[in-house]
């Protein structure tokens, strides 16, 4: 039967399961990735289970995320994560080597391999033809110690791309083209797989971009198939050796299916504050801006700042416009420097910021209150620019330089034509600059194992998780809408990230964006609590941070319309049951400071697929379904996948001396 | 009579008073620059004062220090700057422009003009034979507003140069050697004077270095001649019409006098925490360091970063060490850049930060706790880099470098031995890149009074602040040691620098560093309090900051040993009575805790310089001096300089209507 790419990387890496869709399967990982943000929690977690040494193919972690060093505690993370790699047999790159995703694309990426990563942005390695999936930073840790990935067998979503994109339009309007489609939660439980003829228009680069902000669609992952233009790619990067062909076979078919002109493909542009809020530029062209960032993940090559410098030579950004310019590595900056565009963008008044995610995260570069940025990032979530009321447009690199040199937002069409300027033809360098020494080998494993990870006093121990009771009657601290991310949950940004190693510091910053009453009030509920929520409930980064925080804090129950991916395994895998309602219409039934009860909980899990919910306050009962495996049951009611494994380690006399990880076979 | 540069500058600009060393003399203003860490304060009081437009030749408001906008406030500080500076006729250097002394000098500054600045390292314009001179942010308004510049005549500290400069040794050594001759007390209440034949092997950028650390002198200022360097500088720069020869005459001497001979330079370091800490590079080398940092004030110009970029080329700095760039400007990044040197700093493992002071004031770059930091920065107080317990030292471009190149703190000589390297010959372009479009004119007088500066929910109003009692009796809450710096009193760094135009906020920070205790005593204790200092209190930054958030906390009377210039004049500005101790051996006598009084403060000031101090606790008494002139005394008793303004307009009706700064006249 001919096979799409997608189901080609499963099937070779299945290690249980049958790919049919909504079943359990458990995929061999031959890659991890993580960043900052996200890697020190995985380092502890390395530390908790007990692993001597990495058994990937390759495991990188990044620094990306927090590169500020506002204060010693970034520092003290940076020397603990180098440290930790060395402990673990880790590929440590350098604050200032570049961010993950590019960087790993550029560096490590190979065609036909499957990776997890810390980090929902970790399928733009489809763009190379791998299964890349976003996932919280536990499962990474177990994929670090050989164990295979669980998830869902996804539906396959062919996307047929045609003819080519016009002057003016880039990879950028595509993804926007989806999401103007589709919104946020049309990827759920879908890998994305695109083909047809428009592919051979777009370079390894351009599909990283799309690849990218799938996750913005809620998708598992994105797919392409690994075709000439990775090729082209990978020889330019000095490793045409890892090619390998990997395409769809003739006939291959999808679980749905979709068409996108490229040639009907117009400048888009996300307004505030959903990257599903996609417009056409022309829209809302003339409004106001004093911000335009480019950079970031989701336009991370080389063409995507040489054409936005190319706009910019021999003319000057607006007076009242910030003009700020993020190299996404050290590599393209080199390049960028060679061809001169550094140079034009310096002149045309940017502020050239060092190699990471910078404003993408938070991390500096907030926008005044209600003043409009244009960002080429991926998300504009609320107050994720580290403005609580900001407001985040997000587009091309085109639309971004457009509006930087006209001070308002502009569709590049307009700006080309009253400017008389014709789309700039960019002249690549064949090879480009490559350099590792910024990417730090993990020794030996013998010497490996003499090293002692380095423990500033910021980065705490991961807190202990108790088992959740048989009974639980609690009050609903917080009622929040759909579409609530794990941005709004826990934050990111200049004042929370430097506390993502020390959980109890971070659980005060927990919904803070949402009521900033939350912190103290789940402190003072001492039997746990409740949070309700809308539809999609924990979409956006991967950040296990969103579960663990509020957990620390009391959080035993969440019950929601439906729940993101990533977000809804971190509340498994931490010991927070995550229910659905069985009838929307019952989320309108309860109200915050309504008290719940759930009864018999451990019977209920084990032996059906709903419970059954008694709001006290209300006096009434309503039904709520979990969709979790035996597996995923038996780690909440633990208390959470680490617990639980402790509990299986210390049952069995046999292993008592060894740890966990010794323990290669497949969990349950 | 033959006169020396510094003497011929004051004398063109003599508004009254005798050129007699210690008399009070009143100095026409040419120019002012602010920095935004203190020109929003700036920009605050012109608004008190309610001036209508700048009545200087020349005023700039840089924005150099704050730029990492972790949220809101920092984007909206730098709305308020730049709408504010509309309003005033100031110019207006945008964020990433670069940082004010170097630009300043590129752009505005022009031999035999004065200028004052509300930064220490103001001075460093003395490079092109002009008198320029650190103040309080008050001291600048009043100069924008047309005011003259009251300061006490210093001596003239001549100070020949001889010989030229070992390979591998450079300004900044020049200037570590006079801090190893004289510690940071060494050029208080002087100005220095460089003369000699060994000036000609000084480049008009060499002698910035050289003259913005004289500030780590404690120097009232530093000035070199305008000679045929400074024609050479300002001909690359575009402006050789704005070069005037000023050289001292035949004969000129000096009220001190002192030699270097260059040729017997070699490489300084200044260990933690104090720029006076000067030791030979060989005596420290070989101890470990995990950060390098190149740019600042102190070090800002091409070839300070080309030199760097010429022993990195073509190798790789050590995998440990954090290799941070700072360049000073984006017209020295387009240099850097067109020279291929930013290229060979990439490669080499540096990170690239924006045109900014960055980690110089602690935004950003904090090293982690205890780990040494080598920075060719103007200062190490300690906490300065933003990390509590820091370990910071200073030195060269060139020790930078080898250092970094090494892991280890090497002299550069060494390093050039061991892998058989010549100093470089660096190659500079005969024209300068000029690039004025980050740099925003003001519109004309009509359209400026049309303009309302945009003011952020952060930006408060100054606080009101009373006459100073009569009879004052209050506990000492404080007694720190020797050379207690401003930026121990009122905290740089990530935390504190966005609440710059917040003083109630800001006030919380107070001390911090010395006694985390300190904000909630002084708000607890109801009739104010008292601070007892040693030598040299105050010293360093200029941020009238340090006076006005401990005043705002109670603050009534310092008594130490010495003050630093700056910092004094800012305790009188906002009504601070300072004291220096009669007896020095009085220091050991008083405790925290005790409860001193002063009585009749009115009278005695009026009458005489000692002033009689009880302390209650221990029932003694000692006598104290204030060097107040009648017009400081006048300050000090009305609450400020602010408050007494305001009382002399209300007392004159005839110019009810008029503002304060419509009088053109002079203070009395």
């Amino acid at each position: 039967m001919p096979e799409n790419v997608a189901r080609k990387l499963i099937g070779a890496h299945l290690e249980s399961g049958e790919m049919t869709p909504g079943e359990e399967i458990a995929i061999r990982i031959d890659q991890t990735l993580t960043q900052d943000a996200t890697g020190t929690l995985v380092m502890q977690e390395l530390e908790s289970l007990g692993l001597d040494r990495a058994r990937t193919e390759v495991s990188v972690q990044y620094v990306d995320h927090n590169l500020l060093q506002t204060d010693e505690k970034n520092a003290e993370d940076h020397e603990y994560l180098r440290t930790a790699c060395e402990r673990f047999g880790i590929w440590f790159s350098k604050p200032g080597n570049g961010v993950s995703h590019p960087t790993h694309m550029q560096r490590f990426g190979i065609p036909g391999k499957t990776m997890v990563g810390s980090d929902s942005h970790t399928p733009a390695a489809g763009s190379l033809g791998m299964l890349a999936i976003g996932v919280g930073g536990l499962e990474v840790a177990l994929a670090i110690a050989g164990r295979p990935l669980n998830i869902r067998m996804p539906e396959i979503w062919g996307v047929r791309l045609e003819g080519r994109l016009p002057d003016w339009c880039s990879a950028k309007d595509v993804i926007l083209e989806m999401l103007r489609r589709h919104d946020v939660k049309g990827g759920v439980n879908r890998i994305i797989e695109y083909h047809g003829p428009g592919l051979e228009t777009l370079t390894a680069m351009d599909r990283h971009v799309i690849a990218n902000m799938g996750a913005e669609l809620g998708a598992t992952t994105t797919v392409f198939p690994s075709d000439d233009e990775v090729r082209h790619f990978l020889r330019a990067e000095g490793r045409e050796d890892d090619w390998i062909e990997l395409v769809a076979d003739d006939g291959a078919t999808y679980d749905t299916e979709e068409t996108i002109d490229l040639g009907d493909i117009e400048p888009l542009i996300a307004k505030p504050s959903s990257p599903g809020n996609v417009v056409p530029v022309r829209e809302v062209a003339g409004e106001d801006i004093s911000q335009v960032v480019i950079g970031s993940s989701a336009n991370p090559g080389l063409r995507d700042f040489a054409i936005a410098a190319a706009m910019v030579d021999g003319r000057q950004t607006s007076p009242e416009v910030s003009f700020d310019v993020n190299p996404t590595s050290r590599e393209i900056l080199t390049d960028l420097t060679k061809m001169g565009a550094t140079t034009s963008l310096v002149i045309g008044g940017a502020r050239i910021h060092q190699a990471g995610c910078m404003g993408c995260i938070g991390m500096g570069q907030a926008p005044a209150t209600g003043r409009n940025s244009l960002r080429t990032m991926p998300r504009n979530f609320p107050g994720r620019s580290g403005t609580k009321e900001d407001s985040v447009w997000l587009c091309s690199p085109e639309t971004a330089a457009a509006s930087a040199l006209t001070g308002v937002i502009s569709d590049p069409r307009d700006w080309a034509r009253d400017t008389d300027v014709a789309y700039p033809e960019l002249d690549f360098p064949q090879q480009h600059s490559i350099n590792t020494a910024m990417l730090v080998e993990p020794p030996p494993a013998a010497e490996a194992a003499e090293v002692e990870p380095v423990k500033g006093p910021n980065i705490s121990s991961l807190p202990e998780l108790d088992a959740l009771p048989d009974n639980i009657e609690a009050p609903v601290l917080l009622k929040v809408g759909d579409n609530i991310s794990t941005d709004e949950i826990s934050p990111a940004g200049a004042r929370a990230l430097p506390f993502r190693s020390n959980i109890p510091k971070l659980a005060e910053f927990s919904f803070t964006q949402v009521d900033d009453t939350y912190p103290d009030r789940a402190r003072g509920a001492d039997a746990g609590h409740v949070i309700v929520g809308g539809d999609n409930y924990g979409q956006g980064s991967s950040r296990e941070h969103a579960a663990i925080a509020p957990r620390h804090l009391g959080l035993r129950v969440v019950i929601a319309k439906s729940f993101a991916r990533i977000h809804w395994q971190n509340l498994a895998n931490f010991g927070v049951l995550a229910v659905e309602f069985d009838d929307p219409a019952d989320y309108d039934g309860i109200d915050r400071d309504d008290v719940v009860r759930l009864e018999d909980v451990r019977d209920a899990l084990d032996a059906k697929d709903t419970l059954t919910v008694r709001n006290i306050t209300k006096d009434r009962t309503f039904t709520v379904r979990h969709r979790l495996s035996s597996r995923q049951v038996a780690d909440v009611l633990a208390g959470g996948l680490i617990p639980r494994l402790a509990a299986e380690e210390h049952s069995d006399e046999h292993r008592a001396e060894e740890t966990v990880l010794q323990d290669s076979g497949e969990i349950s």
